[in-house]
């Protein structure tokens, strides 16, 4: 047997994080290797298992199914239309947006910067300082993504004209939708404003749009983006804030079709450009295939697995899959990340947006050991991607044998978010997001890591005993 | 900090790879979790560290000299050609093959098979018996690959009219080549023969490659191919038998410049359904990138490194850096793999191929650790792969920079194979490759892994002692 410096292995200085045995962690602190911990607390006071409800309802069995619905999901882009043609409830004079209900007074700087911008892109407002004005007198009507089967990354804003994808769950014949992705930056999900914005928004109405669209109407089986999502899992993607593999396979199943139904090269090039100019494109399409496979496991009596967590940049929200139409609440938190030039937390918005979807059907922050490269996108270390998604198996239900993680030798991702774990162990989701500045109108200025707040989780908890026992 | 068994943490059963820390085995083989050591000899004996050569050349500054001009490399794809046009050498009746020069008696029957096919599809011969006997009555003249700036994966064969992708050492100015990649199974370069392996070669010729020259002719820049290597090994990939980021990322970089010089938007879709149907594709673009990165990098007096490492499905052979025009060469091995439905250990030609050219340029198989998947491909868990990786820097004389492994907390992959630390350390270098059934005609059957013969590094070892000692 070879012996040696633990870092001589390694090559380099390294930062060792503990995630169990303690006689490991000892023989590495012994060679001054700085060591850490998985940020674990103790279980809540006063937390216990919870089994069998008064009715009777075996909890266990009701998260069974819970998992088992979202493990069938084939959640596949099947198309693409125009927001106030195609999402339920969607009319003229409404804006959806992230996260929880909120009243426009409360909505922070972002969600009002991308209200405001949206309404100056519609038409309805001729500028930022009348589209206030609209808001705030109740000109518009607002409502929660998630009340209308949709998600929107960070504002998570959708205005009537915007073009969204279709994603239906086959197995199910629900659909989801979601926005075009943008870009990072300047761009209205962050809360920007200003005419180049406005511009970006109108070429992805007029010319982006209808190029995909045509591809993907030519498509007869549409695109299976749960196999993508599974695929870029062995590419270094997690599909929430990494997902270069992702676009990349995304362009390649939809390359042969746009080529078909090519109009114009240099329109095609155009569209191609801006896709592979931004990696982040595929997000709009793990987000609403996350929502498409979340939707057909609500409303499972006793099931104590949530089925949604969004933020709205002012409050963190979840529902549970045995309550889905009662939001829990709590302060949204703060991000610790990694920030564009100029800027610093000092500037950053509290966490904001859909886009945590993704965890809690399996993938996104969970699966971040599967990603180590995102680290250099939301900070931390390579070794943390790994502890992050360790400690997720921990509160989660289950494993989706659906999206496995090569480097924990194909072990399926944390499924299936339980209140009752989450109380009984202590440990928060581990989230990973983009930052938005906290003033409207300026946009995206980094990314980070946070856990969601405790208090959501034991307002559900506690409303899961009274309600079951 | 929290207790438990440490296959708990992991929640499956382990196999644990032990690379150092003899305590750390220790602590888990308490708790009956197997492991398994490093593959690891004895130095070989009687070799003594060479520092100083008899004229006074330090190696280490020697080695330096080589490792600093292979990071300095900057591999572009610059255009494509027809191989007698733009190959240095090549004419009318030569054929190129992989590996060692070999007669047509000693090649293999894959190699065989491959030169039978091309003399068909070159029109030389009428069929593949004809083929035969034109190659064994010196009707052809046979030439290593790598005597001619190219390398060819496989059989490596190349005929005069195979178009051929150029790549530029843009840093350096030299120039290497290599044919376009035909995917798996039945075909040419894994030695298969037959009417759809020359039909597809015909379409590769008349139309895939003027698609891709036409668009490759319209970047000003040509394509970086060492930048997409080093993002390819952020997602999963390691550049040799790995390749579906790589190849994503081709057709991201090259998408618009296609769209903008498309003529047909039925041949356009056909060459992208082509690409994605192949996830080896840009093999053909990393394997012409480590050659046009090794070459600068020979004829350094007192260098120990190797700047060749290739098979012909014979014999291995190395050259090292100050001996450029020297093979040493010992009995191909045998590959330990994964084999396609239908075959065995039984059908398996010996190791063949110049792809070993990924390894000797400081990516491959000595960068599996980026690629924990690959194990699906070639055998193995993706703990060996990383094992595999940490041992690799045992025998290298330095580490990439430009060539990062995240999972190894961004590490340079291993670089510059140092025939000294082979024989020091009993390492020889452990590669992946494709598996070529034994017989002409066949094709491909498989994937694996195996290590280097000693005899080649042995006998290289005694010429560097015997010139500079």
């Amino acid at each position: 047997m070879k012996k040696g410096k633990i870092s001589d292995v390694f090559g380099k200085p390294l930062n060792v994080v503990n995630v169990g045995l303690e006689s490991m962690a000892e023989a590495v602190k012994d060679q001054d290797v700085p060591t850490f911990q998985v940020d674990w607390q103790p279980p809540m006071e006063g937390v216990k298992h919870l089994r069998i409800t008064k009715s009777g309802i075996n909890i266990d069995e009701a998260n069974e199914e819970v998992v088992k619905r979202i493990k069938q999901a084939r959640p596949t882009l099947v198309g693409m239309g125009v927001a106030k043609d195609v999402i339920p409830g969607m009319h003229d004079r409404m804006i959806l947006h992230a996260g929880p209900p909120i009243t426009w007074e409360r909505m922070c700087g972002p969600m009002k910067g991308a209200v405001m911008g949206a309404l100056v892109y519609e038409g309805i407002a001729e500028n930022e300082e009348a589209a206030e004005k609209i808001a705030a007198s109740g000109g518009v009507e607002f409502s929660p993504c998630h009340h209308h089967n949709a998600v929107g990354p960070m504002a998570g804003i959708f205005s009537p004209s915007m073009p969204v994808f279709i994603i239906e769950n086959t197995t199910f014949g629900n659909k989801a939708y979601c926005t075009q992705n943008e870009g990072l930056g300047k761009v209205l999900r962050y809360g920007g404003m200003g005419p180049e914005i406005y511009k970006r928004l109108k070429w992805m109405e007029a010319v982006l749009y209808p190029t995909l669209q045509r591809a993907i109407d030519s498509m007869p089986d549409g695109i299976d983006v749960k196999a993508l999502i599974a695929q870029a899992l062995h590419m270094g993607d997690e599909g929430h804030n990494r997902n270069r593999a992702g676009t990349s396979l995304f362009l390649r199943a939809i390359g042969p079709a746009l080529a078909r139904t090519n109009k114009d090269n240099e329109v095609l090039a155009k569209v191609i450009e801006f896709i592979d100019k931004n990696d982040h494109f595929f997000l709009n399409l793990t987000m609403p295939a996350g929502k498409a496979a979340l939707e057909p496991a609500e409303g499972v009596e006793g099931s104590s697995i949530l089925t949604v967590m969004a933020r709205n940049g002012t409050d963190f929200g979840i529902r549970l899959s045995s309550m889905p139409d009662r939001w829990f609440v709590a302060p949204a938190g703060e991000v610790k990340g990694l920030y564009f030039p100029g800027f610093t937390a000092e500037d950053a918005n509290l966490d904001i947006g859909d886009s945590t979807v993704t965890e809690t059907a399996g993938y996104g922050g969970f699966a971040m050991a599967a990603a180590p490269a995102i680290t250099q996108f939301v900070g931390g270390t390579p070794d943390m991607a790994v502890a992050a998604t360790l400690e997720m198996y921990e509160i989660n239900f289950s494993e989706h044998e659906g999206f496995t993680i090569p480097v924990l030798n194909y072990r399926g991702t944390p499924l299936g978010i339980d209140v009752r774990k989450v109380m009984e162990t202590g440990i928060l989701p581990k989230l990973n997001t983009g930052i938005s500045h906290k003033d409207p109108g300026i946009g995206g200025i980094g990314a980070g890591i946070l856990r969601a707040p405790e208090k959501c989780f034991k307002d559900a908890f506690d409303a899961f005993q009274e309600k079951y026992f």
